[in-house]
Order: structure tokens, then sequence, then C-alpha cells
């Protein structure tokens, strides 16, 4: 295996099957369920697992079959859609990135086997899993005063799928 | 380039350069600045960063000049040195994984062209960069009852690195 070559150690199971009507970010749909099939010889690293009540995932975002092109540097945000303006790739969560890795926050709902299931779901049917992290409040909450740039500007409402955005007035996100 | 290889999108810079003598988490060694080198291409990704406090770093933890071997699937974390005790590399969020991505929450200190600069450090000196995100309150805090498994046994002092983990007696962390 290349250095820098990622393997597959599971499969992500949820009801969605098309990107576009598929919730942005896992914490805008967090009752929405989806579970993690891990390829069998993975299944022991979960030992411990069931202890945590949230995790992150670590997703492949990018088609398999596939060569990917050098992702645009500036892009508009999807929950953006509705008032257009660009922002730089590493000031926003999108999916076409230089390495197209996502990261979602989701809570654990049980561990059985090689299967995980998890709630707050932000990946299209059959995504593929590179990592599963244990949420730790001690590492990942931050300290000090907390700005979320362009996020904090944002009303989040129901519409949280690339299609509703699209359609939604310019004044309503 | 294949589907699931990795580009390097910048290289980091700390005072550490040995692993046994570098803070195990960011959020550990809140205080020590690194910054990143980001390859000049890359640098208009950076539009809007600004505007954040916080930002995800996504760094690969291996060698880039040698095949890795399959990690064990339980481990014992560099926190529980002292007093052994094995779990899932799932449960864990120590280096040696199937795919190992290291996650790091750091403070931004200021974006300057190509370089970014930050506040909490468990990086060597020189780790490459794959991927930063933004730290977004919206998406990152979890909703609920938080537990942390085993972390929230652990009684953080100032044994940090690897090293110091390792010389510390068993009934302090």
């Amino acid at each position: 295996m290349s250095p820098l070559q990622l393997r597959i150690i599971g499969t992500i199971r949820t009801p969605y099957t098309s990107l576009d009507d598929t919730p942005v970010q896992a914490g805008l749909n967090p009752d929405g369920e989806g579970s993690i099939e891990f390829e069998p010889p993975y299944a022991e690293g979960l030992d411990g697992l069931e202890e945590f009540t949230h995790a992150w995932l670590l997703t492949w975002l990018a088609p398999l079959d596939a060569d990917r092109p050098e992702p645009g540097l500036r892009q508009v945000p999807f929950l953006l859609r509705s008032k257009p303006r660009q922002f730089g790739i590493f000031a926003m969560r999108g999916p076409r990135r230089p390495n197209p890795i996502g990261l979602s926050l989701v809570r654990l709902l049980g561990v059985d086997g090689a299967t995980v299931r998890f709630a707050g779901v932000d990946m299209v049917d059959g995504t593929s899993l590179l990592d599963l992290k244990p949420y730790a409040e001690q590492l990942d909450s931050p300290k000090g005063e907390v700005r979320s740039g362009w996020f904090d500007g944002v009303t989040f409402g129901d519409a949280i799928t690339p299609s509703q955005l699209a359609r939604r007035p310019p004044d309503i996100i």
C-alpha cells in the first residue's frame, strides 16, 4: 500500500440515496438515524466505544471509481446558496476539497458486533468510512471565546438539503 | 491520482522534533504555538478563515516514505500508559490507526498569506497537513448528555507527552 493511500474500513447506511436530498450537516439532522457496517476484521477495534455518547466519523466524500480534479479553492457554501457568497474552501465545510474527507459529529445509539448505530446523518447511503474517533469533551470543546465566521450569520431552519436550500428565496436560509 | 490517494496541502511547524516529547493532544497544550505553511497554490482557500476563532487540523500521522503495516486493533492509550489498559482503536485517539489521520482542535492566531498561526500543538515538527476545516459551534458541539468513556476517568496533569506519561507512577496520570 503506497504511503498516502487510504483503506476503506466500513460503509455507512442511511435513508438518503441522492446527495442533493441529503442533509448538509450531521448537526442539522440530529434525529436522522443511520448505521455503519465495519469490515469484519475491524470490529475488534470498537471495544470500549459503548462508553462514549458521541463520535466523529471521517468519511470519503468523492466517488471511488474515478480520478478527481482539483476543486475550486473558492466556493459558495450550500448553506448560502440562496444568497451566494464565496469563501475559501478552508473557511467552509463543503465536500469538494483538495482531500475530500468529511467530518461529522454523531450521537452513538449502539454497538453490536461490527455494526454501529448512530443519530445525526449527513451522508448519502453507501458512503465509505475512513475512521471513527470517540468524542472526548476534554479534547474537542474549544476554550475561550468562540466565533464561527459566516456560520454565525446563518439562521438554521428546516431547509437542510442542497435542493431545499437552492429553492429558498434569497432572504430566508 | 488514484481515487483514495491524498494530497499534502501544507506542513506544520512546531517546537517538537521527537514524537515522544510532543504533547499527546492539542487540547492539553493550549498555549503551545505552531504554524502551518500551506503550499502556495492553496493560500487562496484560506479566504474567510480569519473570521473563525478555532479550526480542525487533519494531519497525516505516519511516515511518508514507507509502506505501513496494519496496526493492532487494541492498544493502550498514551494517557493510560501508567496503568495500562487496552481499548479498541476506535475508542481512543492514538496515531497508529488503520488510516493514520489526526484530528486536532486548535485556536487560530492569525492568517498571513499562506501561513496560519495557531495555539494548541500536538504535532511533531514537519507533520503533513491534509485538510483544515473551520470550527463551527453549530455543527461541532454535541447535543444532549455527553459521556467521554475512559477520558472521564483521567486526571489531566502536567504530564502530557508520551515520555512523561511513561515515567509516572501508576496512581498518577
